[in-house]
C-alpha cells in the first residue's frame, strides 16, 4: 500500500475520546496506568484529556508529569477560543496552557455548516478563532495539533472553505493537521481523495487522520489515509469511543506494521499489542471482545474439525500470520463442531490419548452433551481438564460434600443483608464442619469451603478468585432459566478458568468453585510429584 | 463508489459459517426462525448448512422446505468431490443433492499450496475435482455457486492457477464464482485489483465476494470488491463467525444501500435491519454489541454534553444518517460526562424540568455519585426515571420492606439445592408475610415478593422478568467485589430495564427487582389516570 518504511506516528486518544464510550469511566489512577502501558507500547502521543471538562482530567495532567515516560509525549485537548474572546483570555485555552502538557491539540470547525449553525459565527470569525488559538500555543512553545473536525463532510460541502481552515491552522504554526471523520460517515475512497488533495494543497504540512467507526470502516479509512499521504494516525485502544467507537489503534497499528510495511512503534513493541488491549479492557472494566482482529482471544482460535486438521498440517492454511508477532497465541477449541483432532490437540501427551480414538470419542460425546446443558469450556480449560481426567478414570477425589446451607437475611428497608454459609465435608475418614460470613452468597460459600479444607490442604490459601461472571443461558425464562458461572482463579503459578451450570445460581457457582479448588489441588500434586 | 443502482445480491451464511463462531450453537428450530427472519429482510440466498457435517444440518434442509419463503433461495454447502472418487458416488455431493436445496455451494481450492499440501492432490486433479463436482450439480439443475477458497492468497502465490480454478468452475456451469478471502488477511486494494482482473479474464461470469475480518477489514474488502465488479456479497448477520468473524452483512448491506447507492434488498426492507440483528443475537444467545455500526444500541447514542447540545440543534452535526432508515433510533444517554442538556432531554416534559436548571444539576450530581458506586443507567431507563421522581419529591411509595430471608440448602454431593425465600412487607397499615420456593435465590425472592403484593396490586401478575444479567464491577476482588445486576422486565405495554448495585449479589438483585415492580406500578397508575 505505502512505500516501504514510511514512518507513521501513533496518537492515542483512549483517555479522551475513548472515555466518551458507553459504560467507560476511568479514574485518575486508571488513566495513569493506561498512559504507562501506552508508553511501553511506544506510542508517540497520548492524549490525556480535556482539562476544562472536568477536575479529573485536570489532576491527570498534574500527576502524569511525575511519570517517567520513555517515548510518549502527553497531549491536552481543547477547543478553539470562544467567539469574541481574546485567545489569551479564553478559559479553555488557559486551562490547556495550565495543564503544562508539551503537546496541545486544538479542535476547530472545518465544515462551513457547523461554523454557521452550531458555533453561530461567520466563516471569517471561525478562521480567526482557529488561527488565534494555534498562534497562542505555538508562541508558548507547545507542539500543536490542529484537529479539523468534520473535515470530510466539510470537504464534500465546501472544499474551498475546508482547505482554508487547514491553511489558517498551518500558517498560525500548527505542527500537525489532523483530518477528522467526526461522524464516521465516509468511505475509504473519499477519505483517500480528500487526503491526497489536502497534501497537494499544503505540501509543507504534515497530516494526520482521525476516524470513527459508524460505517464499520474506521480501520480501512485510516489505512486509506496513510496510503494517500497521512503520517499520523489517531485512534483508541480496542476502538472504544462514542457511538460505534474510534479507529481501533491495535488493528490499525498491526495492519500498518505487518501488512503495509510502515515504520510504526519501536522494534519489538508490537508483541505487547495483545497485553495492551487486554489491560485496557480490564482497566475500563469492559468484557474482552473475543473476535477482535489480531489481539482477540478468538483471533487465532480454531473450532471446525477440518480447519484444525489443516492448521496443524500447514499453519498458513487458516492463519494469515503468526499470532506471536502481536503477542497473541493459537487456540484449539473444544466444542460440538470439533472433530476428534481438536480433542487430541488440547489433552496433554501424558494421558496417552493421542492414540486412543475410543476415549477421544467418549470425551467428545460427553462434551457435546454438556454443551447442550449450557456448559462452555472455551473459557474454562481447567474444568475441561478435570472432565478428561474423570472420563479416563484418573480423577482424584480430594473431598466429599456432605451439605451446605447459605442464608441471606435482611431487616428493614435500607442497609445490607447479612450472609452466612455453613458447609460440611469429609476428607478421608474425617468430617469437618465450618461456617463463614461473606459479602454475598458465593463469597460466604467460598470462605466456608476454604476454612473446611484448610487443615487438610493448606495450599488453598495461595489461590484466589480473580473474576466471576454470570450469564443467563435462556433469557426468555429470566431468573428461572439456567445460569452459567465462569470463575477465573490464580495462584503464583498460573491462571485457570472453571465453569458451572445450573438453574440455581448458587449451585452453578458452587460447581465452578469446586472445580477451581480441585484443579488447584491436582496441579499442586502434579508439581509435587515433578519436584520429588 | 459504484455506478448508480447496481443490483447486488445478498448471500447470508449465518447458519453455516456463523455457527463456527465461539459459543454459537443453533438448534434446528433456531435455524428455521433465522431463515424466516432473513427472508423477511429480503436476503437473496440463505446458506442453511453443510448436510454432511452433522444430522442437525441434514434435518434443517427437510424442515426448511415447509416454510413459505418469499424472496430467499436456500443453499446447501459442501466440498468438491474427494480425490479418486467419482462425483456421482461422493458421499458429500450425494448429501448435497439429497438435501434438495435449490442452490448448491461447492467450495474448492484456488491456492496451489492448499491443493498440494492440504488436499495432497496434483494441481490437475484439483481442477478435475472442481469441474466434476460443479458439472454434477448443474446437470441436476441446481443453481450452483463456486466458493473459491483462499482465492486472494492463491492469486498472490500463483495467479495463473487461481484463474484456472475459476475457469474450471465456470466452464462446468457454475452460476456464481465467489472469491473468498478465507484467512481474512487481504487489504482492500489487493481485493479490488484481483476482482477486477478476474472480471476481465472471465467477462461472462458473475462474481461474488466472501470476506473474513482478521484484519478488521471485512466490510471494506466487500465494498472494494463490489466497486471492482462483484455483484454478490456473502456475510453473516452481526459478522458472527470463526476467529474474527465474517463480513457483517448488516454493515455491508447498509453501506451498499445508503452510501454506495446500490440496489440491494427490496424496497423498505432496510428498516428491518436493526430487528434482524437483535433477533440473531437473541437466538444465538449472544450479547448485543452496543457499538455495532448502524444497528447497535449505541450507534446513535450521544453522551458528551457538547455533542448532545449540537445534535439537538442540527442532527447532521454528529449523525452521519437518519437512524430510522435502518430501524434504529437516537438515544440520549445519562452519564457523568453529560452536560445538563442530556438530563433535560431524557426527562418527560410533564416534570417541568426543562426550565429548572437547579433540579437538573441535582440529578446530575446524584447520577455522578451513583455511577461512582457502580450504577449505570444506560440500560436501565426505568431506574433512572424512578430516581428522577425521587429527587423531585414525586416518588410514590407502594410498599415498605420489613425484611427478607433467603435460604439455599444442599444435602450430599449430587442433586440440586432447595431454595426458599420469606418476605415481610407493609402496604398502607397492613403487614403481609409470604414465602416462596424457587429455582434460585432471585427467583424465590421474586416469587415471594409478588405473592405478598398480589392482594394489594393484582397487576403485578401481568409483568414478567425477561432477562437478568450480572456483572462484577471490580474484578480484582472477585466474589467479594461489587456486582451490578440489570433486569429487563416486560408487560403487555412495554419493556423496561432496572439496575441494582451492591457487594451482595442478592441485595443487588433485590434492588433491581424492587425498581422493576415499582416502575410497573407507577406506570399503571399513570395509565389509569390517563384513562379516567
Amino acid at each position: 500500500m505505502t512505500s516501504k518504511r514510511t514512518r507513521v506516528f501513533t496518537y492515542d486518544t483512549t483517555l479522551r475520546d475513548g472515555t466518551q464510550a458507553l459504560g467507560v469511566s476511568l479514574s485518575v489512577q486508571d488513566k495513569l496506568l493506561v498512559a504507562e502501558m501506552l508508553d511501553s507500547l511506544s506510542v508517540d502521543y497520548i492524549e490525556g484529556g480535556y482539562p476544562l471538562s472536568n477536575p479529573k482530567d485536570e489532576s491527570f495532567f498534574q500527576e502524569v508529569r511525575k511519570l517517567k515516560l520513555r517515548t510518549a509525549r502527553i497531549a491536552a485537548f481543547g477547543m478553539t477560543r470562544r467567539r469574541d474572546v481574546q485567545a489569551g483570555k479564553d478559559v479553555g485555552l488557559t486551562a490547556l496552557l495550565k495543564s503544562e502538557a508539551p503537546v496541545v491539540t486544538i479542535v476547530g470547525k472545518s465544515w462551513d455548516m457547523q461554523a454557521r449553525k452550531v458555533l453561530k459565527v461567520s466563516l471569517d470569525e471561525n478562521l480567526a478563532m482557529i488561527a488565534d488559538s494555534i498562534k497562542l500555543m505555538a508562541r508558548r512553545k507547545r507542539e500543536t495539533v490542529f484537529d479539523a473536525e468534520h473535515f470530510f463532510d466539510g470537504w464534500q460541502a465546501n472544499p474551498e472553505y475546508a482547505l482554508q481552515t487547514l491553511r489558517a491552522a498551518h500558517d498560525a504554526g500548527a505542527d500537525w493537521l489532523v483530518l477528522c471523520d467526526t461522524n464516521g460517515g465516509s468511505l475509504p475512497d473519499r477519505i483517500a481523495e480528500a487526503v491526497r488533495e489536502a497534501c497537494t494543497a499544503l505540501p509543507e504540512a504534515k497530516f494526520g487522520i482521525h476516524c470513527h467507526n459508524d460505517c464499520g470502516l474506521a480501520v480501512a479509512n485510516s489505512l486509506a489515509a496513510v496510503s494517500a499521504g497521512a503520517v499520523h494516525v489517531q485512534g483508541t485502544v480496542n476502538g472504544i469511543g462514542e457511538r460505534c467507537g474510534n479507529a481501533d489503534l491495535t488493528t490499525v497499528v498491526a495492519n500498518l506494521a505487518i501488512k503495509c510495511g510502515c515504520d510504526v512503534l519501536t522494534e519489538g513493541a508490537l508483541a505487547k499489542l495483545t497485553d495492551t488491549s487486554r489491560f485496557v479492557y480490564e482497566v475500563a472494566n469492559l468484557n474482552f471482545q473475543e473476535s477482535q482482529p489480531f489481539v482477540g482471544a478468538a483471533a487465532f482460535a480454531h473450532k471446525g474439525g477440518m480447519h484444525v486438521h489443516a492448521v496443524r498440517r500447514e499453519s498458513r492454511s487458516y492463519e494469515h500470520m503468526n499470532p506471536t508477532v502481536v503477542g497473541n497465541a493459537r487456540r484449539i477449541l473444544v466444542s460440538e463442531l470439533s472433530g476428534v483432532s481438536n480433542i487430541a490437540a488440547t489433552v496433554p501427551e501424558k494421558f496417552g490419548l493421542s492414540g486412543d480414538r475410543k476415549a477421544q470419542k467418549r470425551i467428545l460425546d460427553r462434551v457435546a452433551q454438556m454443551e447442550n446443558e449450557g456448559y462452555q469450556f472455551e473459557a474454562a480449560e481447567a474444568s475441561f481438564a478435570l472432565l478428561v481426567r474423570r472420563l479416563l478414570g484418573k480423577e482424584r477425589r480430594f473431598f466429599d460434600l456432605l451439605g451446605f446451607r447459605v442464608i441471606v437475611e435482611k431487616r428493614g428497608h435500607g442497609g445490607v443483608p447479612v450472609t452466612e454459609a455453613t458447609i460440611k465435608i469429609r476428607v478421608g475418614g474425617k468430617e469437618e464442619i465450618s461456617a463463614s460470613e461473606g459479602d454475598g452468597p458465593v463469597n460466604a460459600l467460598d470462605g466456608a469451603l476454604r476454612k473446611a479444607l484448610d487443615r487438610f490442604y493448606p495450599s488453598v490459601r495461595e489461590m484466589h478468585l480473580a473474576d466471576y461472571k454470570v450469564r443467563v443461558i435462556n433469557p426468555s425464562a429470566a431468573t428461572a432459566a439456567a445460569v452459567r458461572v465462569v470463575i477465573e482463579s490464580r495462584d503464583k503459578h498460573e491462571i485457570w478458568g472453571t465453569v458451572g451450570v445450573s438453574e440455581n445460581l448458587i449451585e452453578a457457582s458452587w460447581r465452578a468453585l469446586v472445580d477451581s479448588i480441585v484443579y488447584k489441588l491436582s496441579r499442586d500434586e502434579e508439581r509435587g510429584r515433578a519436584e520429588s
